[in-house]
């Protein structure tokens, strides 16, 4: 018989109710339960908690958490060629493993139960989120001046075969960047993908020299460039987005493709800023990601939220994004682009959800809980985290994160005297 | 005899170290502390913790706690005319002490030992942070609509007399605004200040409505309004200075002054961005303030921290306002503007600082301090805060938080019922 959780007197939705989860579901969050509903459940006193949706990240590197803080305050290239690359060539398989622990750890203390990763040795990072009990869509990547024929083959194959999906691990393509791979294997892919129904996803529109590269080799903008090959439709998501011209936004918005914003990164990074008040007007799918700890240094989506949040009242007026709305892309647009019934905190929706300390000093006085959780708290107000209806964190407690720590010390220490 | 204490094993610039403070002061920092420092010392094991200084808050309006969230996603007349001003109408001086115990527990837990206050019922706020243990500059604040002449001369007789200045607390003359006190009485208070030996504080140029009525009315920009007047100098700090022409700024850094960036308040408000990369291109003197809860809505002088950083190099390059620059901002770039020698961990400062968990998630691995603690950690790393020598929060509990909690929300339900 599926576990029953009850949430006794947490508070949703203007009230204290009692929400019922059996197995991975929420069966009932807004009826009052029946004695039946009570029986053989573990009861969870949630009268200091308010319940909020977990939070999904839409765009990550998850394992570049070894290198939060090696190299800031300088310009992308140098950054690029003279620290990360070079750093990232020695990561071995079981560094990538110390890295999205350490992730997955700081992803679970803000909150966060689902991310979108792009990188490499995909083997340990899915290994790491099957363990830690969170989800990811990850990314089986591709990026031609780094890889062999081989290489390139052996995802094909990978993908074809379905390796490795899960209840909570489903796979996605990810060509790289349109810098990295060319408009003969960009069609390919869109193809596989296609054929094997997942995914697309990757780096669109990120920096201005992208867009003037991507204007010059082929006459168009990269937005352009993926309608060219078809590649654009509701099973495709890009992060960035950053230098979207109109007409961009309109041919993406009609596309029903998500876009997925990263506004911290971008602004470190000196990319720019993403039209956000503009995307809203022109009807685009928005979801938010955090980048990698490398760039953000963070992988905190309730910071992304509150950034994209002021970012769009600078752009458009005080009214522009609202805090519910602005909660919805840093949870369930991002759900939804997966095909994961997730987000919102509804009956047949999967269990994953925050319990919010209504006594951290942040959240009081309470007039509105969604300005007080997008605007003024952080994440140490989440006292509990569930995913799939198991708790990953309770107590601010996670399983073995002390372990984790000590390995990251251990790598990063390692890499630093190679 | 002045109390003695030992912080053992801190990390402070790249090594662990034993610091000594001496009654309100930092005595020994780098050098090696000798057997008979030891004496009767409270030793504090810090082998798990990194110092950093304690952050001053340029700009704020404490007791604006008790509207957190009472009014969001609005346009600003809107905001002020229907919400915020009918609301404040009805704070009694208790409701003050009461808005002003939320907020000054909201500055501990994340951080602020000080904070520059202009707001209403001044000696409520006072009494709070002398019992609270931290520091803070006063407004005795000038805004001609809203106050009697009787009102107007008894702020002037409290400035003549210095009542209420104490070691942690300071008076600073604040009129509200170019648009709340005319040039005639701007004039008087520049004098008075003059006279009586205060800094000025003031709302400065925040937003495009303030600068087009400020030409009509004056002929010039709020800056040369000041300048005319004589009261643009190194006693004279602003708040927002969200919208400076290249020559206000080439004439504010001339003059000394000091100007307190609220990017997150200017954001949400829909009033613009500070021009902080041209600032500091400018050598204008630079610190940050959050602005009230009811427009940021939190306290959190790191967010503002992060904030900055990140708008300088969106606005600037990838390499404008380093890590180490952002965080003299919300450190000592405010103290030494108000004349207190704090803001760093130097022998001779203020004992002013916090301990900083080096076991937290976001602070490992530890290439370099300064970019975790601005870019990557927020306040639940800080697990102690001392301001003058005395913990004023340790393992993050801070004495009383659960009355004034209490407090609030039933003080927030008795405004909202009225
Ligand atoms: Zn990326
Ligand atoms: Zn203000």
């Amino acid at each position: 018989m599926d576990k029953k959780i009850v949430l006794k007197n947490v508070f949703f939705d203007g009230a204290k109710r009692d929400i019922l989860i059996v197995g991975n579901l929420f069966e009932k969050v807004t009826r009052p339960l029946e004695l039946a509903d009570y029986e053989g459940a573990e009861i969870v006193d949630c009268s200091h908690f308010a319940i909020m949706p977990a939070f999904y990240n839409g765009h990550t590197h998850a394992a570049m958490s070894l290198l939060r803080g090696f190299a800031d305050d300088m310009e992308l290239g140098k950054w690029l060629n003279e620290y990360i690359w070079p750093t990232e060539a020695k990561l071995t398989p079981d560094d990538i493993a110390v890295g999205s622990h350490l992730a997955v750890l700081e992803m679970i203390k803000s909150g966060t139960v689902f991310f979108t990763d792009m990188y490499w040795h995909r083997e340990q990072t899915m290994r790491v989120v099957e363990e830690m009990g969170i989800r990811a869509a990850i990314g089986v990547t591709f990026a031609e001046p780094l890889m062999s024929p081989e290489a390139w083959a052996a995802n094909v194959d990978f993908l074809k075969n379905h390796t490795g999906e899960s209840e909570r691990v489903q796979l996605v393509v990810m060509p790289h960047a349109i810098y990295t791979v060319g408009e003969e294997k960009t069609a390919e892919l869109i193809e596989l993908a296609h054929a094997e129904n997942y995914k697309i996803h990757t780096h669109l529109s990120e920096t201005m020299t992208e867009i003037k590269n991507c204007m010059e080799q082929f006459g168009c903008t990269p937005v352009e460039f993926w309608k060219r090959l078809g590649g654009l439709n509701s099973n495709f998501s890009a992060a960035h987005c950053t230098h979207f011209t109109a007409s961009d936004r309109k041919i993406f918005a009609e596309s029903g493709a998500t876009a997925i914003l990263n506004p911290c990164s971008n602004m470190k990074l000196n990319s720019g800023i993403p039209q956000v008040a503009e995307m809203l007007k022109d009807g685009m799918k928005l979801g938010l990601g955090t980048d990698g700890d490398s760039s953000n240094n963070n992988l905190d989506m309730q910071e992304e939220m509150k950034t994209i949040a002021l970012l769009a009242k600078y752009l458009g007026t005080a009214e522009t994004l609202p805090a519910e709305e602005a909660l919805k892309m840093a949870t369930c647009n991002v759900a939804q682009f997966f095909g994961i019934n997730a987000g919102r905190i509804a009956e047949g929706c999967l269990a994953d959800c925050l319990l919010i300390d209504l006594n951290n000093e942040r959240m009081v006085p309470c007039y509105n809980i969604y300005s007080n959780w997008v605007y003024s708290a952080n994440s140490s107000a989440i006292d509990s985290v569930m995913c799939n209806g198991k708790f990953v964190m309770r107590g601010r407690h996670v399983d073995g994160e002390e372990e984790i720590l000590r390995d990251a010390r251990e790598c990063a220490a390692r890499l630093v005297a190679k």
